[in-house]
């Protein structure tokens, strides 16, 4: 029997030592726990239903005492607005936990679920055991769009957190413990269990680990926190469950990025604990912008692997096509892209123009090669030609009624830009499950330096939250990492990024960016500045740059570089609300800006200045 | 003297009746109140302020007693995280406040602002005269981004709502006086005023007249609600500001959609009703849905044209080029931009294919010339041809490796809907301050009947938010009460709408739009009961459809259409996600749903199901 449970373990969890299942199944009958970090799909209950039951049987034949899933383990999280265009959905929640109450027996499962009770949503977590709900515990839940409108709800219910089973006193927790106040317990618990999900940007932003430890120091009880892991949309949940002893030492955690079914026995202390991924959700709030990203590349990586795969599980796509130019941002999407979606499930197509470079169309190939994905080559001299000719007749007929056209535009430029665009969303549309993909990293989103209908169209956007500097760290790290070493060609990483959409005529080459731009690290460091400082124009004016360190640079050039990104910035608030979702890797905070404010004066005013303008009203 | 009060009054003053100038003036010593209704861009405080200052010295000139603005007039609602980013807005305000006290006199003014104080920021009234401070107001302003974390803000502060000034006592409200559960003011207000940004969708989810006049009647005082007027991008801010007396009855009010500057006297009780556009905010929530649309029209023309003003004028474009396909959207897009920017600034272009009929050309040619807008032809044949030819070949090639090419794809169809975006974001790269335009409509927009990159493509959508239904009866409006009567071809509202991109096969004709959905009227009213009724599946199956009273169509039929409708809705979720800011007509609640929530069952499942589902697995 014992071999049979260890056989099944084997293959159904993650665990590979013989050792430490002997040990768990020998103490199983008192006090183990089974905790699933689940990935759920937000909104599909049956799918959820489905992984939830199946844990719930494991944990049954292997004889655990316990099993706990994440909050709202039953909806995902978050939720948006579901709740009130499907009004069924709360109702749906009930029933379904009350089916899967019939199933339980001696084994008691605690699953997090959206309940409508008196009027009110609750985010509850059911407690069920032998058949049958033995308790909800319930936390008032508030849908987005009825906030401080439709509901006043109550108050934490303080004296309802804790639930006594079989003589034990579990502590219930539901959702963000490092915002909540103070945790108190009307009686002291023997376990504290806090049901989360959380998702990665947050749990970066707290010192976390501290604020678990130290509520399972002062009930001087052990304390798991298990938590939701799996990508929604943009949002990025890595798991990190984690066990603590009543000490608040780490007794067992989970992989991140995984959905996982951990063990453990938080009384007899035992527990797993994986040291590999150190540097995941342990990052130090940098003092000084840095080029030297290689202890956050394995994050960086795994988040946005993670994004691709359930974006696309989930939302039922399977293939990615996208542009192949031989430059850093589609070289390394193509990387991230077949690590995640499979080799086969990948086209690059190269779509050169008569500005695209031997060494770009030669990378691209190489690339692909390299890769093993899907390649194939197509010139987009027709559709270029037939496009301008339509345009510049078409140009010419409007200026004789509008004197507004412009003497040098970037019209031919972005023409091939919104041709390769047109191509991809072809593809999309004669191939069953194939999805075009945006390719724009972040310091160039940030100052719109990317074509609408372009380089920026795509339903979806792997690296639009990697800034460029970063990203040539990343491409070198998975030269360095991946299985295939050194996929991606030398020259990529080597030559000065540019989009090749047109020549410079100081140069009589293709644009470099930095010369259109500004240098990337420069570039970078703003970026950096506004999202981990939170200074603005005028603190930069008087900050020293890592650039100005490294390299002679006037005030005047300063100013002007600043200048043109916060004139950038502004400009490309529009441009913005057509980009398609993003994985959030690395920006802390969604930002959000009315278009209508772009008008808005970066530099602020002296008192002077205002006293003068004030005088001429 | 008076008279050349009056001439400045008559040029600067939204008033046309010498009679009430006189009147007013005659008592403009004692309380008279200038009451500005407020269109700011928001984060521009330069443009703010100056209109403000205007104002303020305007109302010196005619010797008011006091001059009040909205809530944050001097920063624009709403500032969205605005104040995180550009970290130096707050001291920015506080420079401007204490510079604009400077120039008042005996005139005191009440103004809203952004307030950072002993490290909370404030949504501040600043109460200025002669020269000075007098007083700020303070309530918590909670900034989004820092929403329930980084700030625990005081609770609304009631005993500092009263100001005394020569001893008449303000009572004073700053924000969403719907929503307060209670006023409480520690002693009897001479006046009360409510300082506000609340926009329209707000003001018509409550029934926001009888709460003010409750709060007027139970302090026996006159009662001012100054709003901010104008649209910020998506959101409509119509104004309604209005003064009631210590009854609660209406002693005057503002044009809705105008920024206006109106002179009362509560304790006179002079002021001006203004009787024309009753309909504007006393929509009565109707119990059925019905097409008789006429009663909203007007707002609904309204909104948009504020919308299409606002979003340009405060963006700095200037210029919209849309595309003219004789049909329904198209048109009454034109027709909404040409009152919007003035026909000299609208650029209509009729882009036939090989489908396009002589009707439809003929019609956009019609319309343009009607409207008196510019308008040109250029057919997208070559660039039909260059880029099907160019896939067709890439398809071929793909096909070899990838096994899942369509038999029937809507790949030709969507080729046209994107060149002829690829030529108006051509038009816009080429032309200065000119923008794009969406067309497509909400029905279209519900359920994704609309190509990505080519009819939902623009920087702005006008009637994202307008159903098919309404559109025809707005085009009938529009016909009748434009001072151009009848712009609008008989043809375009007569005939039924088709995208003209594909042949039927069963007809030989272009394919109908309601024959591959289903009828508008059906659509439509899903649409109603979801957003009105909060209705999902399962109820709609239970409730009849108006269409079904006037149309004989068997159960199967209607299952059909509601199945295709949730299962397209599902689909649409990541098209919507890169559809261009549409105005809020008609959208009571903004929706977010997860992308990758597609897969939810809109049906949901019996007791049952779920049984039989839980013993499968």
């Amino acid at each position: 029997m014992q071999d049979k449970i260890i056989e099944v373990l084997k293959k159904e969890i993650q665990t590979d030592k013989e050792q430490d299942l002997t040990e768990i199944l020998k103490d199983y009958r008192n006090g183990s726990i089974g905790i699933v970090q689940l990935n759920p799909i937000v909104g599909n209950i049956e799918h959820n239903a489905n992984k939830i039951v199946k844990h719930i049987k494991l944990a049954q034949k292997i004889g655990l005492e316990t099993i706990i899933f994440p909050e709202l383990a039953l909806t995902g999280s978050p939720l948006e607005d579901i709740l009130t265009r499907y009004s069924f959905l709360a109702d749906e929640c009930t029933k379904w936990i009350n089916e899967i109450a019939k199933i339980t027996t001696k084994t008691t499962a605690f699953v997090g679920f959206i309940e409508f009770h008196n009027n009110i949503y609750y985010n509850s977590v059911a407690i069920l055991k032998e058949g049958k709900i033995l308790e909800v515990i319930r936390k008032p839940y508030i849908p987005k769009y009825l906030d401080s409108k439709e509901l006043t709800p109550t108050k934490y219910e303080q004296n309802k957190n804790i639930v006594q089973i079989n003589n034990k006193k579990y502590g219930i927790i539901i959702g963000e413990i490092c915002f909540e106040n103070e945790i108190e317990f009307s009686q002291k618990p023997d376990i504290i269990i806090n049901f989360s999900a959380l998702c990665a940007k947050i749990i970066q932003e707290c010192d976390f680990k501290t604020k678990l430890t130290e509520v399972s120091k002062k009930y001087c009880a052990p304390l798991i926190f298990v938590n939701q892991v799996g990508a929604v949309d943009s949002m990025s949940f890595n798991g990190g469950s984690c066990v603590f002893d009543k000490k608040g030492k780490l007794l067992a955690n989970t992989k991140y990025f995984e959905e996982q079914f951990l063990i453990v026995n938080p009384e007899k202390e035992l527990g797993r604990i994986y040291q590999t991924e150190k540097n995941i959700n342990n990052q130090k709030q940098q003092e000084e912008f840095s080029l030297d990203y290689e202890k956050d590349l394995e994050r960086t990586y795994k988040t946005t692997i993670q994004g691709i795969k359930d974006y696309f599980s989930k939302t039922g796509f399977k293939r990615a096509v996208l542009g192949l130019s031989g430059g850093l941002d589609s070289t390394v999407c193509a990387v991230l892209l077949t690590d995640a979606l499979g080799k086969e499930n990948v086209l690059g197509i190269s779509m050169p123009s008569k500005i695209t470079s031997d060494t770009s169309k030669n990378d691209a190939k190489e690339l692909a090669q390299n890769l093993g994905i899907n390649f194939t080559q197509v010139p987009i001299k027709d559709m270029y030609e037939a496009t301008n000719n339509t345009l510049q007749g078409l140009f010419n007929t409007i200026e004789q009624n509008w004197d507004c056209r412009y003497k040098q535009s970037y019209t031919p430029d972005n023409i091939q830009a919104r041709s390769r665009a047109v191509i991809l969303w072809g593809v999309s549309n004669e191939f069953d499950k194939c999805l075009p993909i945006a390719t724009s990293d972040k310091s160039e989103a940030y100052v719109g330096y990317a074509t609408i209908n372009g380089d920026m169209s795509g339903g979806f956007a792997p690296i639009a939250d990697i800034t460029k500097t970063k990203l040539f760290a990343l491409a070198k790290w998975l030269n360095k990492n991946r299985t295939d070493k050194n996929a991606i060609p030398e020259s990529v990483i080597n030559k000065r990024p540019g989009a090749e959409l047109a020549i410079d005529p100081k140069t009589g080459k293709p644009l470099i960016a930095e010369d259109a731009l500004m240098p990337y690290e420069f570039l970078d460091e703003i970026i950096w500045r506004i999202e981990n400082k939170k200074e603005c124009y005028s603190d930069m004016i008087n900050s020293e740059f890592l650039y100005e360190k490294k390299n002679n640079i006037s005030k005047e050039q300063k100013t002007q570089w600043l200048d043109k990104f916060y004139r950038r910035m502004a400009g490309a608030l529009y441009k913005k609300t057509i980009f398609p979702p993003a994985i959030i890797v690395d920006t802390k905070t969604t930002y959000k800006q009315p278009i209508t404010s772009s008008s808005i004066n970066y530099k602020g005013h002296t008192e002077e200045e205002i006293q003068k303008i004030i005088e001429k009203i």
